[in-house]
């Protein structure tokens, strides 16, 4: 079966050399041929696209709706161009699809899938990225993390995988979280359940706190509840959920981590996305 | 506060001990008074309702939606009278609240709550049934847990902590899921993912099997793949996830443990139950 | 190679199947032929013995230092036979052996080895020893393990798995230890240590208390700080490590489990047999 | 009680600031005034040891058994005159004490503590130890130790700890030994144990390899069978485990971490410090 690669940034070119490792047929287009060495490069678009089973964009997809986006790549690929020279027995998936470039997908007839609406491949991110946190928790720290007590705002994916690897370390985990049920599993996995209305009292006794909810929580009000000494690591999405011209006005050290997998471990978000891509396959029965 | 406790099991009268022992006013009705020795006991019904803001009864409410559920009176307690001698400003707790129950207390404008739609309850009983089952598995084994391979049927609320249960006694757990989000899920937390469809091909290998899917899945077909020695545990509520003519047929030992909770650990059962109730009363801010 | 298996209890004959499952020319003598039907079964002592490369005895190896500990058979088996018809390029393999049956060997050239003294056989005994004390807790408490208070009173080899193994399923987990590098590996661990001047303050507190250490730790002094609904598990061997009848006087429920990994785990106790003969094997490069 | 803190590094004055914090009259000699803003500064060597109870010297003590180890000093303190301004009612507590040393204060009869020799301190050394070692991999390795592959050569204090924080992350922990004993441990832990004779076989599957032992062991050929993508960290103190040429040469990336508590969590290690003096002064009941 072939597959083509159609852009993106290392993170696209390492999936491209893991299918190819698998027994793929993988061509790539949308780089500067320096880039891919390794790898099976198509002359020009058309060649590309011709007899793929699947074309992979790029994560995130497009900026502007127009282009794909091509980090890598001195020319341009436009996205009409893509679907143009795409037949209705070709996949297409990429990562964040938007509304626009949809309406064009379906115009075309094309079949489109978008990676980041895959639940498993967000699951599975959430593992760099809590490793990553911790990375910079153990760099950033005078303490080790083990018996230092941490709290984790939040219960979703990543507050999940980060209790359990920071419980594994040795550390004391309490984790925020607003409902019932919510705070029944922390306790049930040997966390400290916090309800959000005990956050600020016991938000002072922490040496790092790491935040994972998209919307301001660590305001001035709590900022100012926080030891000196406590490192704050903020994992949500823009915009984030801390007052950072107060966090710093304070003197309390804030690092806003974003876009940890591709970061901290390249192969094994690749790897990620070779999963899922696979898992695809296997629903579509292509 | 007043609560009053009106019949039920063993788990009820725990119950009305712990809210005693907190500093509730707790009465009791719908015992036989040798029961309850311990115990304020009211003199009849309506004694019991006066003044009570809180009306706590059984889990099940009721077999035949006209009585309550008194397995420790000898004699009867009347749905309706409960409802009739109930003002608008009590509140009305029980577990498994019938629809039929349910349009009678609307009838009479009383507020109804059924603890099995409290998640945070739920969950927290998915650890005594968890330990129940491996108690279960330890004595019927003659190996150890540690080292042994265990698979569990469902990634559900009792499949999450037995799972983290097996692997803290040192288990080879493997976790059937069916859906790609699940067995991400399976991975992240360190158990081996079993597709659904690959389930058939690995369950000869293992050396017990726990079930919490409520519907027919180790169909004579599975069992006949399993290793003789093996243990299966049932978890799944009626009508239960096993063939067991079949297994019994194939002289595979299964054991079939409902009511897990109530028996192994009746104490912390009840322990649940009360800090549910809290969290309504908080939520409702009586 | 041929093995032979002489006498002993059912663990000795689930060591020999096994054995036997590995490839080895196994028999066994010193059972009645019925209790050994899968096996094959020695004429006589003699014929037994012969061209064997091992000869197993019993564990513990004698009662009297005179027969072989036999309780599967109706006859018996001198000891002193046992060496007379065995060459110095044969080995015999036992439990405790004690040092008369020690001389008797040595006058006849005998190399005996004592599994008893093997480490790697005590540590991993401790396996299905810690499992059996959970089994026990689980089976005595009406409150789960999960969330309990649990104390631990010395932190050998039984100490350490059982910690790690009540940690894993989410107890509260407390070791009484003596000197200061065992309480800086139980604080390494994530357990509570307490200091031996500490533990009566803390007893108090405690849903079980296992004890490990084989001398008087939990007199009256002691016994009557614990929680009337506490549970006592003694592990330690003869004269074990609690004051029974004053216990009894206290209304404390202690059990003295002895011998739990034939118990619990026959076959993995019979597996941990065959892997520490397998290490003599290598070792002596038979 | 006056504790005097004379000379060291920054963890030595982080410690006399916790001893200080801690209700201590703590005073300091043998740093320049600029680096201990916050402490009470000795005018000379005499009155700083005048009335201490407990004289904290550098660790390690000295280089040339002459001078103390005065690393953020630009003037010298000599040993000997240390020891006789001393009297026999003051305890000289430092790290590494050379036998010459020792010999100078028994003429002085001085009572000596070598921190080095208390276990405790060594024990809970290995956790910022084995912390450090982590942040090292998770900052070199293009995947996520979490599902990777880890060997750690030797399960003394730093692998034991570093086993159950990998396993805590969600790494598969293979730990090589030497002894039955010890990979008994290594099972019962849930690790996979590696004995000696395996380790060149498996070697060649693993992502990182952690080294603990002080002596050559990853040569040339057990480099050889390394997979090249594969990271060494190499924790073990002069001469190291590791051909380091050799490594270069195979284009393996190979760091050898030294001193990691200091540098990864100088406030933990300090705290380690002040915990075994505590121990000391309870032990000697000053």
């Amino acid at each position: 079966m072939k597959i083509v690669v159609l852009g993106g940034d290392r993170r696209s070119i390492k999936l491209a050399e893991l299918l190819k490792y698998d027994g793929y047929n993988v061509q790539v287009f949308g780089f500067d041929r320096s880039e891919v060495n390794s790898l099976k490069f198509s002359e020009n678009l058309y060649y590309a696209i011709e007899n793929a089973k699947i074309i992979i964009g790029p994560l995130p997809c497009s900026e502007d709706n127009i282009l794909l986006n091509t980090p890598l790549y001195s020319e341009n690929i436009k996205i009409d161009e893509v679907f143009e020279y795409m037949t209705d027995e070709q996949i297409f998936i990429a990562g964040k699809i938007s509304d626009e470039v949809l309406k064009k997908a379906k115009a075309n007839n094309i079949l489109t899938i978008d990676l980041f609406n895959r639940e498993e491949m967000t699951v599975l991110n959430s593992i760099p990225t809590a490793e990553g946190a911790i990375e910079i928790a153990m760099k950033e720290m005078d303490i080790t993390l083990h018996d230092s007590k941490a709290m984790i705002l939040g219960f979703g994916r990543i507050g999940k995988i980060l209790a359990k690897m920071l419980q594994g370390i040795g550390a004391k985990v309490y984790v925020e979280a607003r409902n019932y049920a919510d705070l029944g599993w922390i306790h049930s996995y040997g966390y400290n359940p916090v309800h959000l209305d005990k956050m600020k009292d016991l938000i002072g006794e922490m040496d790092v706190v790491f935040n994972t909810i998209p919307s301001m929580i660590l305001t001035e009000e709590v900022l100012l509840e926080l030891n000196k000494d406590a490192l704050v690591v903020d994992l949500a999405s823009k915009p984030g959920g801390v007052d950072f011209e107060k966090a710093k006005d304070l003197g309390i050290k804030t690092i806003w981590a974003l876009g940890l997998p591709g970061k901290t471990a390249p192969t094994t978000a690749a790897g990620i996305l070779k999963n899922t891509i696979y898992n695809i396959i296997e629903e579509l029965g292509v």
